[in-house]
Formats: structure tokens, C-alpha cells, sequence
């Protein structure tokens, strides 16, 4: 499980690998379909419990960073070990949103958002001290998957309330037909 | 943020350290104190967007494994991160369980668990495919923060109805009384 693969930076995805098999590097999955609420059966990506996967993808995600950015920002919980491997590769830090008030926060921001996986809206929360590490930086958001956008509006508007300015919009995997500027590194079905 | 610290592995901690500052390895913190209910001030410890702290904890934690260990289990959110990378720098698999129901989960296992910092009980979920990987296996539990043991005690129940055995426990800190047999790499107060 520990060891690193090697990572082909010129082709990061393989093209030819069918829809619901995904190749980062020289790490390859066969993603589960699952039920998703009304939507039918849909591709499962876990980073959670797989650390090659979340370093293969990390070190592909590398060449997908905006240039000026400055600190990267996720939400809980599949993408924090994915943006965690991010942040440490790539030397810029990272700010994380959660999806529960914690009563440790000080000056919390707070933004609602329809959630794909739940069927409901979500509330996600970020802590004031660390939206003030947004500041005056310019921030990329990272996550896992990015299927309607809802979420990385979400946490752009984040971006926008403690002072910082996006800087671009990447993930994982896209999956569906946000119109949001997205880099990605392989497309998933909506719906198999 | 991204350089990894040295870690020397005769004293990943410095006992000289005042109560709220914490050293592991190269990397020195200083802990915030927050309300935790009707607990008073306690000191806050956070992974989550400090990849720094994070590394050197997974690199001193290595030494507090159980020989014999062949996966380990832990439970979101803080301590998602510093597992990732204990996972991958050991070579141990890991399994994370859940605090919320996920509606792609198969026959998941649920305990529930009362929440020194939310205050109410809470329910832990584990995914029953995660679970299987588990079976026949010599499981040993990881936390960030093992304060009453409360947490840790339902995901050993966790690891006993997935047919494995419990080979340990082990903490970067601990945290007040709790009788576990624990390993783990400094002491906090409860309160402050």
C-alpha cells in the first residue's frame, strides 16, 4: 500500500481505459457503482482508506495548479487526504471547510450548499481563523470530484468573504456538466 | 509547509515544553485553548491544514506501532490526515469510519459514542466493504486526541464485529484519565 508509483507527468490519465476504470500514474481502479439518491447508479471514488490512489492522484494534480496560486482550499472529508498529499508536494498550504458547526469555532463563515450524495442541502462552516489565512491570497479550490459546481461555488464564495480571490478551480475527477472553469484529471459518467 | 522535518527517533518529543506547546520532532506548535461545553478551555489540537505538524506526528508515531499490527482504524475528521500518512509511510493499510450515514454505504456497522467536543452522542458508521478488509486481521486503532477512550472503545466494537482482533491503541496525544492501554507521543491537560 506505501509505496509511491512512479507517475508519467506527460500522461497522467490513460485515455483508453473504460469509463468506470481510472488510471492515474501507474495506479489503476475499478470504481464501484453506487446508488446516489434519485440519480440512478454512480461511480464511487474513495481516496479515503487508499493512500496510493490519493498519491498518485496528488502527484498528477501537481501540473493542474494555477500559476500565482498561494494556498489551496477543500472541504471534508474524501478530498482532505488528496489536498493534504496536495499541499505537502506542492509546498503551498492548505485551508479546509467543514460540513458541521464545531463549537470551537470562532467567527465562522457559513454557506449552504445542495449536496449530490445526501439528497439535501448541506451547510458547510469555516472557521475564522482560518478563512483569515485566505486574506489577500489567491486561492485555488481542490476537491476529489466535481459534478454540478454547487460545492466549489460554495467555497469560492468562501474565498470572496475572508478577502482572497479565486484562483482557479480544480479536481480529481469531473463528473457531469458544470460550466465552471475546471482543471481535471479524467472525466467520470454521470450515471452508468 | 511542504519540507519535511527531521525526526529523530529517540525523542520525537520534548518533555521540557510548557503544557499548551507541543513539539514533535522538529516542529513546534503552540496550541490554542477553546470552550469545549461544559468542560471549560481546553487545548485545540488541528492537523487539518497543518501538513508540517502532520508529517512529523506520522513519523513519530511510527515507532508507537504494535508489532503484529496488519491494518489500522481510525475515524474521521483530524485524525484522517495524520492516518493517511501513517498509513503510507508503514506500509499498513487503514480503514476510516465514518460520523455521518452515506447513502452509497452497504451493510455498515453503527455504534454510537458519546462526543466530548460536540457534547452529544454521536454515531459512527463503517462502510460494511471497509469492514471486510478488516476480517482476520490484527487491527490497531489511531487517533489523534484519545481523551475518555470513548471513541476509541467503539471502534475496537467495530473491529470485534468484523471479525478482527485488536491489537492496540495508539494516540498522538492523550488527553485525560482514560484506562486504555495506549501508546502515544505527549500528554495534554484536560483543561486550562
Amino acid at each position: 500500500m506505501s509505496a509511491e508509483s512512479p507517475v508519467n507527468p506527460e500522461s497522467p490519465v490513460n485515455p483508453e481505459s473504460s469509463p468506470l476504470s481510472v488510471r492515474i500514474g501507474e495506479v489503476q481502479r475499478t470504481l464501484p457503482t453506487v446508488r446516489a439518491g434519485n440519480l440512478g447508479r454512480v461511480p464511487l471514488v474513495e481516496f479515503i482508506g487508499d493512500p496510493e490512489f490519493t498519491n498518485a492522484a496528488a502527484q498528477a494534480m501537481l501540473g493542474l495548479i494555477p500559476p500565482g496560486t498561494e494556498i489551496l482550499l477543500t472541504v471534508v472529508t474524501n478530498a482532505l487526504p488528496l489536498t493534504h498529499e496536495l499541499s505537502d508536494r506542492s509546498g503551498l498550504p492548505y485551508v479546509c471547510a467543514r460540513k458541521k458547526r464545531r463549537t470551537y469555532m470562532q467567527d465562522p463563515l457559513i454557506q449552504n450548499v445542495p449536496s449530490l450524495s445526501l439528497g439535501v442541502a448541506e451547510t458547510l462552516w469555516l472557521d475564522g481563523p482560518h478563512a483569515e489565512r485566505m486574506r489577500g491570497k489567491r486561492v485555488t479550490i481542490v476537491q476529489d470530484v466535481i459534478a454540478s459546481g454547487g460545492t466549489a461555488r460554495a467555497l469560492a464564495r468562501f474565498v470572496e468573504l475572508a478577502g482572497g480571490t479565486v484562483g482557479g478551480y480544480m479536481a480529481a475527477f469531473r463528473q457531469g456538466d458544470t460550466t465552471l472553469p475546471l482543471a481535471y484529471l479524467q472525466e467520470l459518467p454521470s450515471r452508468v
